[in-house]
């Protein structure tokens, strides 16, 4: 006899175990990154589109995406941050729409990581350059 | 005769009442701002100390003050955040220590605002050039 439970062994989830929690991608839709205002759809709009047609695929990462109207980073790009209770936050910058598959394999990485830290080598290439800052939860500790 | 009951007059805030909830300011305690690592105390823990000790008198506003370790805006000068639960939460960069009581200045204002948007108007002018970005709170919507 065993002491391990016939089912739900511990190494694998159990189906009434809750999802871990999603990250909150936010994109600035109102995001120019230099182009002329009349010149089109604003990019931020395109990234954050392309992102949400990613998201609508049946295979898609467990990110949330929500729009947002100036992350005030009006200089660097397409702008983003990416939050969960616990771990840092992260406002990114220097994006475009092409970059939109690599950040969501960002995104999944952040969901994983204990603090929100993700080392630049884990990182897509094209996001080398995006972080723009870190800040801690509201009221919370700095993540350990 | 009045409607008003005899205490707790509508203009002022009852004793019973819960207290405002405090701005929680984080302060990089290792922020060097292009001062060199062995050049005597770092400037961001220089700012931190300095804001401790004006958040200790009597009448200090009424902000929360953390350390941080790294805000990841190393070349900015000192740097900052600041969060409110419902608010915007925003991260400060090209601060200093003799921007202290600026900076609380600011800080109370930020509490008293109905997002986290305090109109350059209102800053401090030492403070004109700080804000980097905001990001919206942990999964929350973005602040109306």
């Amino acid at each position: 006899m065993s002491d391990a439970p016939a089912t739900s062994p511990p190494h694998l989830p159990s189906l009434d175990a809750p999802p871990p929690p999603r990250p909150v991608l936010h994109v600035c839709v109102t995001c120019l990154a230099g182009q002329a205002a009349e010149a089109g759809p604003r990019p931020g709009r395109v990234l954050h589109d392309r992102l949400a047609g990613l998201l609508a695929r049946p295979d898609a990462p467990a990110v949330t995406l929500h729009p947002a109207e100036c992350l005030a980073v009006c200089l660097q790009g397409c702008s983003a941050s990416i939050a969960l209770p616990g771990k840092w936050s992260y406002l990114l910058g220097r994006l475009a729409p092409e970059k939109a598959e690599d950040l969501l394999v960002f995104a999944e990485a952040y969901g994983r990581s204990r603090t929100g830290t993700v080392m630049p080598s884990r990182r897509p290439a094209s996001l080398s350059d995006m972080i723009l800052g870190r800040i801690p939860g509201s009221g919370q500790d700095v993540p350990g």
